[in-house]
Order: C-alpha cells, then sequence, then structure tokens
C-alpha cells in the first residue's frame, strides 16, 4: 500500500492536455502540490503534456513504475491492465479512474470480472474503478480529479463516493478540518474498505479516520480489522444505501448490494467505532477527534455570554445519558466570583453576561483548568455589541496549552467563518447539539476502548454434529425445498439442545399421552405466517373443541398437515432469529416478541462469534435486558440459548433464515420454544 | 401593541453620550436606521446627545411620548415609572432594558412585584426587565441594544433570551434569514409571548414566527392564541429549560420557572406549532418557511452532482415517515434521457453525474415541474473541479418562478457563504438532514391546518358534583393531610363513575363476601410507593395464606391500615394519570402501566379541555393505539376513561396529583382501576 501512498514514479494513461478533461486534471494535480516523485504521462496523442515528456505507451517509459493511474475508456481498461502486468518490468499497483464498469448494467459487469480476473492472475493491486483517485496530503501527492484546496490535518478519509470525498475536501476547507491521506474506493473490484483500513492503522500521521460506506465487501475481515484498529484510533462511520428503494439507487452508483443498517450499526458500535447518522454529526465527530483532548471525566461546564444559547447547551448536557453537569460547590462559587466579578451567575451554564470580553473568558478558563473534577469545558459566545470574537477565539485557542481538559468553542457568529483557518488549528462548534453530542461519542470511545468483548477469532465447530446437520440439510434441499417443516426444523434445533415444545401430527395423534388445552396448526412448507393466516387455533379445551378446530383448519388448509402441541404458560416471549446479512453473513437477534414485537421495535443484534461477556454487555445495556431483569428471568439462559443458535450459524451456513418465536422465558423453570421457521439458501 | 412597533416618539431614559454604554448604544441605533419618529434622550448629565437635545427628566419633554425606553439602574426604575405614569401626557407604553430584577434574587424580585403593581394601577403596557428591546425592520425602528446588522425579512421572533435574539441576527445574515419584527421579552412582568404572539398573528409582513421560551407565562390563554395563529401561520418554537438542573439556570436567568418539556412539546404540537429541538432544526424551519413554497404532496424526487451526498439524502427521505420517494416510470425515465442523455441515473436521487454545469440542473429541473404529481424537489450540488456553485445557484432561484412545487438547495460547498446575500432571496440546507426534516414538517403543518381538534373553551363543569367535591377535600386538607387514603380517592373517583375495583379493611373484613385469590396491602397517606416498599402482597390463595401474609405486613408497616381487594384478571395495563403542570395547569397522561412502564416509556399527555376527536387523534397515531388495537380493547373505551379524569381534573383544581395505575383493559368487559393515588396541593 505505500506504493499507493508514497510512489516515486507515477504513469497517467488517459494523460491529457486539456485541462478541463479528467487525464489533463490528474496532471495537473500531481504537477500542483510539490510531489516529487516522477511523472509520466501516456498518451500517442502527444509528445509532451505542460513539460512532461508524453510517452505513447506504458512500454516505452521503461523504468520502474510504482503507481499506474488509468483514465481512459471502460472497455480499453482490461487490455491495458493486460499489457502493463507483462512487461519486463511489470506495473502491480493501479489506480483506475474510469468509470463505466458494473454501475452501469451487465456489459460493464463484464468488464469488471475482467479485471478482476487479471488481478489475481498478475497479482495486481487496484484501486478503483469509477473512483476519484487517492491524496496523501503529506507528500502532496494529489492522484485524483479532485479540487486542489484541502487542507492537512489528521483524518484519513476513505470514501466509496468520489463525490462525497470532494464534498468533505470543500467543507473541510470551510469547517478548517485536514486530512492526512484520502482514498476513493470506488467499485472496490480488488482493494477494499478492509485494506485501507489496515494501512491507516499504522500511519502515523493518520490520528483519526472517517468512513462513507454504502455497502462492506469483506463484512467479518472488516469487523475484525475494525476492532483492532478502534482500540487505537476514533474510526467515524457514515453508512448510507439504509433502505430498500435507495438501494435500487446503489446498484445503479457502484454496482454494489447495500446491506441493512441496523445490522451494520449494531456490529460497527460493537467494534467501537462511531457511526454517524447525519453530514453533521459526521463533521463534528472529525473536529472532535481532530482538535480537542480527552474529556477527563463525565462532568461538563458550560460558559457563555448569551443565557438562552447557554441554557439549551445545558438542556443537552442534562439529558445526556453519558455527561453529567458539573455543580459548583459553594467555596468553588465564592472563589469564581472574587475572580470574576461581572459574572451575572456561578451556576451551570456560568453566565459571563452579555458584555463580557475575552479577558473575562480567559480569567474564568484560567481558574477552572486548576479544578481537577471537571471533565470538559463548552464555551459558548454571541456576537453581542461589545463581543470581540477574534480576540475570544485567541483566548480560547491559548487555553488548550493550559488546560487539562478540552474547550469546545461554540461560537454562534457569522465572523467565525473568517477566523476558521490553519493559522489557529481549532474547530468551532455552530450548534450546541453537535458540541454535546460529539463529546459524548469521545467519552464513550476512549471508555469503551477499555472493554475486551473480542469477537472469537474463528467460531468452534462440533465437526461430527455439523456433517449431521449438513446431510440432513441436504436431504431438504435435494427434495425442492428451502422451507423446514416443524418436525425438521425441530430436530435441526435439537442437535444444539435447544428446548422445543413437542408436537404430535393430528393424524397419528396418540389419545393417551394428550393433555389439554392443547393448540392446533397447520405445519406447511408453503405459508410461512402462520398466525396471520389463520392457521393457529388456541386454548382448546376437550377432545371435542379439538375435533371442530381439526375440521376448519382442513377445510382451509387442505392437503396440509396439522400439529397439536400443549398451551404454553404465559410468561416472557422473546424471538431468538439468525438471518444472513448482506454485507456480514450470519447475524443473531434477539427481540421483544408477542404482540408487542413490531409496536415497541426492540431489539438486539450480535455476531454470533462473540464471546460471552460480549453477549452479556449487550443484552444489560438494553431496554430488553431491563425487562429480563424485572421479570427475574436469569439472563444466563438467554445467553445460553442465544449461544446455541450462534453454534447453529456458524455450523450451518446454508442457513440463511431462522426464527424462535417466541421463546417464552420463565423465571424459574427453563425455556420453551413455541414455534420455530428454518429457511435455507 | 402599535405604539411599540411604530411609535411616533421615543423617550430613552437613561441615555448616554457614551457610544458602549447601553444607553448610547441605544441612541446610536434608533438614530441608525432611518427610523423617523421623533427621538428625546433623557439624562440629567447632557444637554444633548449627537444631534439631539437631551432633557433633564421625562417630564420636560412636554410632548406627546409613545414609547419609552427605560435604561437606568434598576433601584431607579419604579420612581420613573410613576413619574411617567403621572404626567400631564401620561406615558403608557414602556420597554424597560435594565437587568436587576428577579432573575437576581429577592431583592430583585421585590422591585419586579413594585413595577407589576404600578402597572395595574396606572395601566402601563411593559416589555422586559432584563430584556434586549424590540426591532421592526420595516420602519427601522431598532428600540434595542442589538447589533445593527439584522436583514429585513418575514420572520417575526419572540425571544425571551435578548443573547439568542442577537445570536439569531447575527447568524440570519449568514443564512440570508430576514426579520420583520423581533421582540426580546426578558422577565416578562407586564407583556408577554401571548400578547406578541397576538400582535404578530395580523402583522401583514410577518409570514412566519419564530418563539425562543423558556417558561409560558399565561399557559390555556398561550395555547388557545397559538391554535389560532397556527391555523394561518406557521410558528416554530424552541423551549428550553427542560430539566431539573438547568431551572436553576433559568431561575437565575429571567427569575422564570421552567416547565415540563414533554408537556410543553405535546401541547404545543397539538395546537399545530412546530417544536425545534436544536439551533440546526430551528434555522431550518425559518429558511423552509421564509422561502419555499409547500410540498405539493408527499413525494419528494432529489437530483444530484454527487452519489453519496444524493444517498444519504435519499436514505432520510426513504426512512421518513411523511414522505416517498418519487418513483418514475419508464416513460418518464425515457423521456428524461432523451432531454439530459449526460446524466448517469433516472432513478431517485437523479445522478446528473460530477461534470454537471447549471444547464443540466436547469434542463432536468424544467422537465420536472411539467411533472404534477411531484410534491417537492431536492437539489444537491458539491464543487467537482467543473462545477460553478454560483450559476447553480442562480439557476435555483429563477426556477422558484416557474416551478410549483419547492425547490430546496442542498449545496455542499464554502462557496455558497458569498452567496447567501439579500440580492437572492433564497436559503441553502448545508446538511441534507435539515432540508428533509424541514420539508416533513412543512407538508405536516399543511395538513394538520384541516384537522379540527380544538380544546374546548371552557370546561363543562357538573356543578352540584363539583361543590360536594370540594366540601370533601376541604375536609381532608383540614385534616393537615394532602395525601388521600385509598377509601377517600375512590369516593372522589366513584363520583365520575370510574370503575375502582373495591377493597375491603382488613380489620372490617367481612369472610362471607371474600373471594381468593386476593390481594393484600397497606393503605398510607405516607407511603406513596406501595409496591417498590413491599406493601403489597399478591394472589393469597386460601385465609391461611392471609393471615400469614397479614402479619407480614403489619410487622413491616405497624400502625398502617391494610386492605383486602380481589386479584384481577390480566388483561392490558394503562396508566390514567392527571399532573399541574407548571406551564399549563391540569394536563392529563396515558401511558402503559405494568412492569414496562419505565422502560418503554410509551405515554401521551392530552389537556383536559380537549374534544373527542382531539382524544381519538391523538391515540390513534401513538404506539398505545397500536396496542389497543391489538389487543382488541375498544379506544372509545379508554377515552371515555380519560374524559372522566378530564372532568375530575377540570371541576377539582386542587387536585395536584392523581394516578389510576394500574387501570386493566379487557376487549369483552369494562376496565378496572386497580389502585388510585390522589395528592392535594
Amino acid at each position: 500500500m505505500k506504493k499507493f501512498f508514497s510512489p516515486q514514479s507515477i504513469a497517467i494513461i488517459g494523460a491529457s492536455t486539456k485541462s478541463e478533461s479528467i487525464g489533463g486534471i490528474l496532471v495537473n494535480n500531481l504537477l500542483a502540490n510539490n510531489y516529487h516523485g516522477k511523472i509520466y504521462p501516456v498518451n500517442p496523442k502527444y509528445n509532451q503534456i505542460k513539460d512532461l515528456v508524453c510517452y505513447p505507451a506504458a512500454k516505452d517509459i521503461k523504468k520502474e513504475i510504482d503507481l499506474c493511474l488509468i483514465a481512459t475508456p471502460a472497455p480499453t481498461v482490461p487490455g491495458i491492465l493486460a499489457d502493463c502486468a507483462t512487461l519486463k518490468n511489470p506495473i502491480k499497483n493501479f489506480i483506475i479512474i474510469s468509470a463505466g464498469f458494473s454501475e452501469t448494467g451487465p456489459e460493464g459487469k463484464k468488464l469488471e470480472q475482467q479485471i478482476a480476473d487479471l488481478a489475481k492472475k498478475y497479482s495486481l493491486r487496484i484501486i478503483g474503478p469509477n473512483c476519484l483517485g487517492i491524496i496523501n496530503t503529506q507528500n502532496g501527492l494529489n492522484a485524483s480529479f479532485a479540487p486542489n484546496n484541502f487542507l492537512s490535518g489528521p483524518i484519513g478519509l476513505i470514501a466509496q463516493s468520489g463525490a462525497f470525498a470532494a464534498a468533505l475536501i470543500d467543507l473541510g476547507t470551510r469547517e478548517n478540518l485536514g486530512f492526512s491521506c484520502l482514498a476513493t474506493i470506488g467499485n472496490k473490484t480488488v482493494l477494499d474498505e478492509t485494506d485501507f483500513l489496515t494501512y491507516f492503522a499504522n500511519d502515523p500521521k493518520t490520528k483519526v479516520l472517517g468512513l462513507y460506506l454504502e455497502n462492506i465487501k469483506r463484512g467479518p475481515e472488516f469487523l475484525s480489522v475494525l476492532q483492532k484498529i478502534c482500540q487505537k484510533k476514533p474510526v467515524i462511520i457514515i453508512k448510507a444505501g439504509t433502505t430498500a428503494k435507495t438501494q435500487a439507487a446503489i446498484i445503479t452508483h457502484t454496482g454494489a448490494m447495500a446491506g441493512d443498517e441496523e445490522v451494520a450499526e449494531s456490529l460497527i458500535t460493537d467494534c467501537g467505532a462511531i457511526c454517524a447518522h447525519s453530514l453533521s454529526e459526521f463533521l463534528g465527530y472529525l473536529k472532535i477527534f481532530s482538535y480537542f483532548k480527552a474529556p477527563v471525566n463525565d462532568t461538563t461546564i458550560l460558559i457563555t455570554n448569551a443565557g438562552g444559547p447557554g441554557i439549551i447547551a445545558a438542556d443537552l448536557v442534562a439529558k445526556s445519558s453519558v455527561l453529567n453537569l458539573y455543580e459548583f460547590s459553594a467555596a468553588e462559587k465564592f472563589h469564581l466570583q472574587k475572580q470574576s466579578p461581572e459574572a451575572s451567575s456561578f451556576g451551570n451554564p456560568l453566565d459571563l453576561r452579555g458584555d463580557a470580553d475575552h479577558t473575562r473568558y480567559e480569567t474564568v478558563i484560567k481558574e477552572l483548568s486548576k479544578n481537577k473534577k471537571i471533565g470538559a469545558l463548552i464555551v459558548l459566545a454571541t456576537a453581542q455589541v461589545q463581543t470581540n470574537i477574534p480576540a475570544i477565539w485567541r483566548t480560547l485557542f491559548a487555553a488548550k496549552k493550559y488546560c487539562p481538559f478540552p474547550i469546545m468553542p461554540v461560537i454562534l457568529s457569522d465572523t467565525i467563518a473568517s477566523l476558521l483557518t490553519p493559522d489557529i488549528p481549532l474547530a468551532n462548534f455552530d450548534d450546541p447539539l453537535y458540541a454535546v453530542q460529539s463529546l459524548e461519542k469521545y467519552y464513550l470511545w476512549q471508555n469503551k476502548k477499555n472493554i475486551n468483548i473480542n469477537f472469537g477469532k474463528s467460531a468452534k465447530i462440533a465437526a461430527t454434529r455439523q456433517k449431521k446437520n449438513n446431510q440432513y440439510l441436504t436431504q431438504v434441499k435435494n427434495r425442492q425445498r428451502s422451507i423446514l417443516l416443524y418436525s425438521e426444523a425441530s430436530h435441526l434445533a435439537a442437535s444444539y439442545n435447544l428446548n422445543i415444545l413437542p408436537a404430535q401430527r393430528l393424524n397419528s395423534l396418540d389419545p393417551q399421552t394428550l393433555t389439554y388445552p392443547t393448540v392446533l396448526k397447520i405445519d406447511s412448507d408453503q405459508i410461512l405466517h402462520k398466525n396471520k393466516e389463520g392457521g393457529v387455533i388456541l386454548n382448546l379445551k376437550n377432545s371435542e373443541q379439538l375435533s371442530i378446530a381439526a375440521k376448519t383448519l382442513q377445510k382451509k388448509f387442505a392437503k396440509t398437515d396439522l400439529i397439536v402441541q400443549p398451551q404454553s404458560e404465559p410468561g416472557l416471549e422473546l424471538i431468538i432469529g439468525l438471518k444472513k446479512d448482506n454485507n456480514f453473513g450470519s447475524v443473531i437477534m434477539l427481540a421483544l416478541g408477542g404482540i408487542a414485537t413490531e409496536i415497541f421495535n426492540t431489539k438486539i443484534f450480535f455476531s454470533p462469534l462473540g464471546n460471552t461477556r460480549y453477549f452479556e454487555n449487550k443484552i444489560q445495556t438494553s431496554p430488553l435486558g431491563q425487562l429480563l431483569d424485572k421479570q427475574g428471568i436469569k439472563l444466563q439462559t438467554v445467553i445460553e440459548n442465544i449461544q446455541k443458535v450462534s453454534a447453529l450459524a456458524n455450523e450451518n451456513p446454508t442457513v440463511k433464515e431462522l426464527d424462535l418465536n417466541p421463546i417464552i422465558f420463565y423465571p424459574d423453570q427453563p425455556p420453551i420454544i413455541v414455534d420455530i421457521k428454518v429457511i435455507l439458501e
């Protein structure tokens, strides 16, 4: 990867003298930032571009080439790759800027497959196609057709959308946010987010990572790398393309399939990364990790020259589930009042009054900086008649040096725009919301680093069981069925000691073993939603009621098997489920069952590779955990069942979906699974 | 009120030659904006300020004074008011800029009371004290010490914090937001938000209202006025000071008590107003109502030159519970492609590609503007190498004229700052989030206007019942108790036909009428949380179990009465409650009961003055409505019980809190109230 970000020599295939064409912009961008490597434009049309010799083809360069940019029409790309890969000094590293691949349809998809095949054959490392290129601000390398107005700084950006990167560069200039490296990864035929994540983990200039992703190519590897890097560096992720409708947009955009946002957010957060839900959030998180110290603890002080905005900010801290408002002791108030008698209130917010100048800010900040109990300081300022915003800005910057906790400026004034320049390396939050939210995330990230809830490196597999189940499921599949019957699903589940409520077929019923009340239901590999379709009759109290019910169902569902189960005792109805996610493979879900399922939409997703501590931690911190607690149900019992389903998921990759719904938990007896559905791929 | 916003003559008591003092700024501000009324500075120290004659005292002016600004130290204010009010031509209208009243403590509170008394005695209309003043951009009146850089426009601003108004003026300049009038209301000793709301309702230049409030002085009147104005003009409210901790800040800020945010938000929204939860939201709503047409329907189209940001925006619309992504038909796509062959995708977002110039934007917008099925258009642009942001900006402005639906710009570029000037009356959303959120709120506001869920003008009172209950509660109070015993609370509730589960005292138990299982609990006016303190024993199956339980409770709660109730059948446990809110007086709550109450925190607040349609509408659109539906419980039954509690609230203002918890609802039998608590003021 070093050859990409610090190449000694670059060839540009499709270079151009036209400064508005992509081939022209690429040459200009490489020349514009004092990049010191060798630059070889390639285009048979020209002998010279700017002051550079232009070569007819890559083979004519006859020098070692660290990196090759390709900006020619899509159909020419496979040929160019093959040529470059078979030179005497073969080229191994490519950035394919060209569009016109899988994002455009079947034809493009074929071309992209050719690229993938060539990469495999010749061990090529390729970024793109359909990308903007990469930038390394540390050595002036702009190997992209992005604008040249980027600032240098601590952010490593990985973007699946080139336009997103371009917008970030532009907004970065406005917000005074600088980048170490930017990588746009396009269709990620060869190199993907996981490769760049790995690289940025070890890049010393990159202190914080920002990712824009629409899908995740190698989900499990991504999580594994992410988990490691989050122990050292904060990673902010904006995951777009969440909904079915938007997925259509993604297919036409980079030809990728989008995954389920909720699962992605859950697993990404498990790894210690931070999900941003809007551009404003994303910028806020990049700001705090770029410029500010870590909060020393969760107590926060607000100082302000403006009552209203101070109260808005204090509301946010007071409502936060992470931060707390610091409360001054009487002695502290007395002392502060002596230092700054002009301030009107020594509560929180500490109101410096509308006529506060920068020295009043400074006096109070200096005083507070000595207080070891303070975790962070949020400083608000509005431009009132006597306010000198530039002087306050410089005061806040100076305070960074002597103050042990972060000082976050919330300057609510138009004046700030002209102050946000690299001369003063500091960022401003122009809404208290994003200052507080960012502080929360910094605090959580810092403390999460210490929680070790590693995913298992590889799942434990019980080989004999796996083999048996595999044979069993293959038999079902051979019968051209993907939905298992109740008896089949029960058979599978039983091999994991899942406690499925027994069922007898109505037509082979042993009346001796039958107890009332009982439940009659259909058992079908066609009708998935039995309940909804009226295929379940509950609470049958005697044989008469049972036979009436049987006639009803037989009439309604001709040729469908009927099964009889004992009626279960009421308890806490939960769902444990398993789903193959587009991005991450098998994931496990724990949710509230019964009638409230859809209304409260309370669910937790797990990786089936998680350890016990991971399951414990996720349930305990959720509403479901509180519910278990209130009902006196042992957390351990729930976890055991999740682990059984995890084992089933890990050993049976052909299971596409599984539902234990409901699994009823009790305070004083083992849980019972009343119904099970299994769907194969 | 017209005398405040369009005075013919103004006296400034405490005027000064010092341009940095408040008295000096007031004079300068009045002179700075071509305000044509007469200006009379008053200060015994000067003969002249600027070119104006300065008077020693108000009595020396000897002209009619429409408005008098006071900026002298707090202790002098009552005397000045008395002097002015007793002139031959008495002054009636004042703005008291001076601080130092109830916001500072008991001394200030006394001074403020003097002002209130004088206002009553002499029928004075007073804004403030402790405010910034008012501005009317229509006639150049800046009767405030706010900066002079405000833009003129359609927004009427009412702010309880002067600093909030100052910040809004400043940010308004940045965001190209203009104001018709601004009123800062300070401690609102006499005139308050309801007065200004009434005035702005009829001010033709005010098209949208923005309010910053920390408390609401005359809650019921405020709601009544708000409901009327929201039928005509959108009202955006930011309600700060939500939490106990922040309330402390409010007391020191304007000496007002803050109310409960959830209640405020609920009732304010019932009136058709829009609550903003952050400064960014507030600005977003002001933008859309200032500059944009109403959405024609709920379908939205996104066009973009940037894939990633387009997908982020599409995700927001797809996830919206209000808006929908428009789907182009095959014929529409074909037609669009003919018009603009360069675009890469005719999905939603419609991707114009990174090299789109303003004419490509124009072509597509013109084409879309003919489509009658489109409700709104969100236009994204990022600055890529070939992008001309100013040209796109002008194109979007021009499109306002011919396009029947709103076109909302989301320009993600630093360049936009220089384009946001009054020359082009248009606003930009710099995060797709706020464009989508604002569009949602506009759509909802427009459609809510048609729903008539009026609060009753005055509650129906059953006079005989009211009198009886009043006597009964007075007796309890005379016994120095504010918590009613179960029997007393039941007695009160029974007069509203609330179906309370009967209870017998254990020591006067009739064993003949007792059925098992039964429940034993304490009945105390001291212990409010029986359950938590272990004062309830459920499911006693026979007399033996009952007598063991009785011994247990008697030991634990000596001298406390015990009562016996039949065990109720399981059903849907809800809470119906009543609380005296700080801002709005009595409010009614419907919430989920049982163990899930605090976990899911599902609750609805109602005004007890609402009509049946109001209760219906609020429940039906909530999770509780879905729950009732799923359980087969009649909405009407729930509403009847809410109406009974409403009647109780309206007729018994001394009831501070009431809890029916739980009230169990069933599909096929009347609800039962298992426990009741009543607390008097």
